[in-house]
């Protein structure tokens, strides 16, 4: 088909020049496309994922950095809702819903690359009470998109779509007593079930979930110390890996690699060789010792001194207050920050 | 946030310049974005339009074109899906479906970009049965997309995805006929709800639909012949208006515009003063002189005379066949076959 000049609408076309034929019917749609696409860009947003397994810690993570950033600034989406299969398909597919092929992954991919271009997305619900794909809803995405869920770095066609990167990394046995509590008493199901479930999904969880951590800028493992006996009720201490993936703010002022301080910074090699960046804060580390970092962190913001430290961090499920959480989540906002200005 | 090389991931991202500071973000992402969704760049496939308003023959045309084109070929969707509020809310809501405030226009035009340009899309649902909004669908798009429905060539967005594009235009009298019988036969609704809904939705129509008609490059008008008396039971004549916004199959060695013919073919004026090829097949046609006009497009063919002649054509949807309603299936298939070339 040749497309000719249309005089009253698609004036954005210019007519075919002289001699074209059939085939420059399809780079002209394209064009066509591409002119109507671009022509009102929308901002972009700042995009960070928080990919981990279930019951990493995900939703308490990305809960304290939404409420530090203020009501109507950021969008949270979490991308577990992309299952091809309701519950009770799922009884006949060989692989859980940690697996890929368990979810469409294709549109996830999509929808991250439409938030990360400001455009707006119907995105599926699945629903964890009935078990069923429900009416999807409008996302639309706010100055900073916070994506979390068991996927969001599997495919390059979604890391590309994100500013910053963090992988959750909890001991396997911390996540289980997580995931036992949280099941059990929000889901509904019985400690059995649950186990069954864990146990189930551990090669899809080796093959998919695990292998995430690579591509993380930032790895948050909260875990008791090696070696040490702690007061029951001590909060967990946490390790961020820091990855030169991305520039983080500088703490050698204020840190050592000291490892005796409650809160310290050592250079190290990862599993994998990569050098990188280790931030400890011990579960018992005092306030006055996390508020040095956190100090650290916020003074090192390119808007300067005008913007207030955000004082709502470290909130865990139980309601306790973390150090090790509120500094990560400090983190995290200040590189949200930072990739906005 | 500066975004620094990362050696291991995102390979295809060149490393910053010497001295890019943080102005180069943004623009990264764009391109991060850009390159990885145009690497596996997807054959695009021909999309036609076919617009108008409830009951106006959109199914019954869109259906045998799908036929012709074969199993497997053809991605038939029904851009009425894009609702806003289930049935429940729309009481609450004061205008009808037929206005672009009901519906997710954005999305609607954002998955029309996606399957010009190959993609598959999550499409939502509405039940017509339980008046929900249900679980989305996966489409993928084959060879031809098919789009029917009320407002796919509303905005301009919507307009510029499509190759072809109809406008079904019946008297309003006729197709208060063929929604009541519809509505009331297959939808279970009582004949004076029907009429009092069609009263209620004339100012959107006005509105919404009808200003759709300016931009079809074929008009399809099904209708008894002014001033004539037919026996009962006469299939409707038929007037495809041939715009010159595409090219379509050079019909005047065969037709002369002697309205005296069944089928004839005459250079007017549209409504707004635009000049159009009205191409006129009379309800009471006989096969052979139809068939003159179905060879001369098919004979028009790029492909040459290899592919066969679709023998599927022209079915209403009480069995009876038509030939005006043929020969609008043929040109459109020819018109996508060539477009597909």
């Amino acid at each position: 088909m040749k497309t000719v000049h249309r005089p009253d609408c698609r004036t954005d076309v210019p007519p075919d020049p002289p001699g074209a034929g059939k085939e420059t019917a399809v780079p002209h749609k394209l064009i066509r496309l591409q002119r109507s696409s671009y022509s009102l860009e929308p901002r972009r947003p700042v995009m960070l994922a928080i990919a981990g397994d279930s019951a990493a810690g995900k939703t308490t993570l990305t809960r304290g950095i939404a409420a530090a950033l203020g009501p109507g600034r950021a969008t949270t989406i979490c991308v577990d809702d992309y299952h091809r299969y309701d519950r009770a398909e799922r009884r006949g597919v060989p692989f859980t819903v940690l697996n890929p092929d368990s979810n469409y992954i294709e549109i996830m991919e999509q929808h991250l690359q439409l938030l990360a271009l400001g455009r707006p997305i119907l995105k599926p619900v699945y629903d964890h009470g009935s078990g069923q794909l429900i009416r999807p809803v409008m996302i639309e995405p706010r100055d900073f998109v916070l994506v979390e869920g068991l996927l969001p770095l599997h495919s390059k066609l979604a890391r590309v779509c994100f500013d910053i990167t963090v992988y959750l990394d909890p001991p396997e046995e911390i996540r289980r007593t997580w995931k036992l509590r949280r099941d059990c008493a929000e889901r509904g199901y019985a400690q059995d079930q649950v186990l069954a479930e864990l146990e189930r999904r551990e090669p899809d969880s080796a093959a998919y979930i695990r292998p995430q951590r690579q591509w993380a800028d930032i790895c948050v493992r909260f875990a008791p110390i090696k070696g040490r006996a702690l007061a029951p009720g001590t909060p967990l201490s946490a390790e961020l890996l820091l990855r030169p993936t991305i520039q983080h703010p500088d703490l050698t002022d204020v840190l050592t690699d000291d490892d005796r301080r409650t809160v310290h910074l050592k250079l190290i090699r990862d599993a994998d060789g990569r050098p990188v960046d280790a931030l400890h804060i011990h579960g018992y580390a005092p306030r006055e010792d996390s508020r040095i970092v956190e100090k650290a962190i916020w003074e090192q913001l390119s808007s300067g001194h005008g913007t207030p430290m955000p004082d709502s961090l470290g909130c865990l499920a139980n309601g306790q207050r973390s150090e090790a959480l509120a500094i990560a989540q400090l983190l995290l906002v200040w590189h949200l920050l930072e990739a906005r200005e």
